[in-house]
């Protein structure tokens, strides 16, 4: 499947939870298969923290395929044949949505540290601004794991009677200090960075090198992604075969895997967007804008599906339930599964036959 | 209780488990309690990765009192009136005893990063030399938590003659990927930092500011050293009133504390020093030496007492069980308790009233 990303502009500004307005801006996003003529099979999919809109195929010339490849396609899971999938990228990320690196209007400076901080609730009303204006708007469900669960979640929540069903995966109802810890790292590295200058970097400053500081972030990232058990199977106490047990810097191989990982995704993400992306991630609850949790959830018309690995690290399982439950003694519809997996957060990319065919039968029922 | 810190110099070398040789070196120790006639109330306290020597007591003219006050004294679970405790500061680190920044004889130059790498065998063979300097060749007990508990084992595996009673608290068998991880934020973060200038900075050139890129190991520490649990009790998602919410560099609570906590960690700890710890702490295994974790485990003969704490998300549970359960299968001595507690890995050094009348009743029985 070669696919082809499309840019959407708005003229309309758009109003932030902060008060302030972003204007323009721009939403990148890709389709996958084909809408029918009453745009009944509609599937909106949101992308997690290091994702893009780029969730499915792979762009003319290239072979990497899309982040969720094997869950999208025809008679897959979300199935091309019967849906059409709409896949866009945040409002903030680096990847062809509105960024801190975009101009910022109406100078052609980019906006570096004068962007405005978006939220996740920000990120769901630019895509309900993209919906509109594709003329869609009802979905036949709304999906995504981490951030992009959070997404989901967030629709749900907010704008009730978009989706008749929500598929949230590895994700919760508000961050926890626990992830906002994690995240810390990264934001303390970046801002500490000599050559991040204070968001002053040239464009395309770190696509050699990279930046040490984002790859720092991301170790401890990494960590979080995965879980002790995952790491026992997957390095084990194995050490890189030409370093020395006994030098300084000699490496185990959990060590080279962080150092390789991490030096090449600070040479492909934006450290301006990984800060406002993580902000957006540290911000994020429910509840803001309600009186209380329970208030926020009672809201929800649509049917709710949650899914949460035994072994996720990031976003417990029982932050999953902790919904599931509320909703349950409201008497709305929700559905919650715990999957057995050593895998960590990354269960949601990694594991997929592991819930496959719960998303088709949710889908397809 | 006002306490002194006494530096034992070794003219003879020390052979370390590289192949290398540290001379001249020097261990810092302080005692507490009195000694018997017969020697036979001497218990040896070994420190975790931050700790140093001072576990007790106070120092003429500072407040500040030693990480284990609480549970070291007249009355107290390692009972000051019945018992002499020998607290050493482990080689490698920079509270006393020979380290990276100490002179590499016969310059008058700092080691830096030639010193040689040490192991917790290393550091277990440099306290049996001082033992045997201090003319003490058996002990009641040996006690420790987290880095001091892997001593504490690694005691018990080297000279299974030396101790009556093993107490290894937050500890484990051989350090696993997931710890490597966390620790690798601090490596590369330090490694880094310009003003760390591979090694060759000025002694004390941290004291006032710190070292930005071993607060940012620190960071990465901390997180493990709590729990997602403990940290929601502690911090919640509650704001630094000063710090607005749609700020881009606006902090939670949970973020001040990391930022002042690691800031300064960073002042008083030499980063060298941290190096070549957590490099003890990252190739620390029981088996290293003999031909299983079997054999190993089976030549100890002291009794040993294994305590681990329900959130510890460093150094797990199953990871003292997992010793525990060999040496029953074998018939050897061993109790095990796992205590209940939501504080994390720091439970002991916090959470000292969950298991200070274990620790009486082990010694006093």
């Amino acid at each position: 499947m070669i696919i082809e990303t499309h840019i959407k502009q708005f003229s309309s500004p758009l109003y932030l939870e902060s008060g302030r307005i972003l204007e323009p801006y721009q939403i990148a996003y890709e389709t996958y298969g084909t809408i029918n003529s009453d745009k009944s099979n509609v599937i909106l999919l949101c992308h997690a923290l290091s994702g893009s809109h780029h969730a499915s195929g792979t762009y003319d010339g290239e072979t990497k395929a899309g982040w969720w490849n094997g869950l999208i396609g025809d008679g897959k899971a979300i199935d091309t044949s019967k849906f059409f999938i709409i896949s866009t990228n945040v409002i903030g990320s680096c990847f062809g949505s509105t960024s801190p690196m975009s101009e910022q209007y109406p100078s052609s400076e980019p906006y570096r540290l004068k962007f405005p901080v978006v939220t996740i609730k920000d990120m769901v009303h630019a895509q309900i601004q993209l919906l509109s204006d594709l003329g869609i708007y009802h979905l036949k469900a709304i999906i995504g794991g981490s951030m992009g669960g959070m997404q989901a979640l967030q629709f749900a929540v907010d704008y009730p009677n978009i989706a008749d069903e929500i598929i949230s995966l590895a994700s919760t109802y508000a961050t926890r200090p626990w992830t906002i810890g994690f995240n810390k790292v990264a934001v303390e590295a970046i801002r500490k960075d000599p050559r991040f200058m204070n968001g002053h970097y040239e464009k395309d400053a770190f696509i050699e090198n990279g930046l040490d500081g984002l790859a720092l972030g991301r170790i401890a990232g990494h960590i979080s992604y995965l879980s002790p058990d995952s790491m026992d199977n997957k390095f084990g106490r194995n050490y890189v075969a030409k370093d020395g047990l006994f030098e300084l810097f000699g490496r185990y191989e959990v060590e080279r895997y962080m150092e390789y990982n991490t030096n090449n995704f600070s040479k492909i993400f934006d450290p301006l967007s990984y800060l406002y992306i993580v902000k957006a991630i540290n911000t994020f609850n429910l509840t803001r804008g309600y009186d209380s949790l329970y208030q926020a959830i009672l809201r929800i018309k649509s049917k709710v599906h949650l899914i949460s690995f035994d072994s996720d690290y990031l976003f417990f399982p029982k932050e999953m339930e902790h919904i599931h439950n509320m909703m349950k003694r409201n008497g709305q519809y929700s559905t919650y599964i715990n999957i057995d997996s050593n895998y960590g957060h990354d269960a949601f990319l990694v594991e997929l036959e592991k819930f496959d065919y719960i998303i088709k039968n949710i889908l397809e029922d």
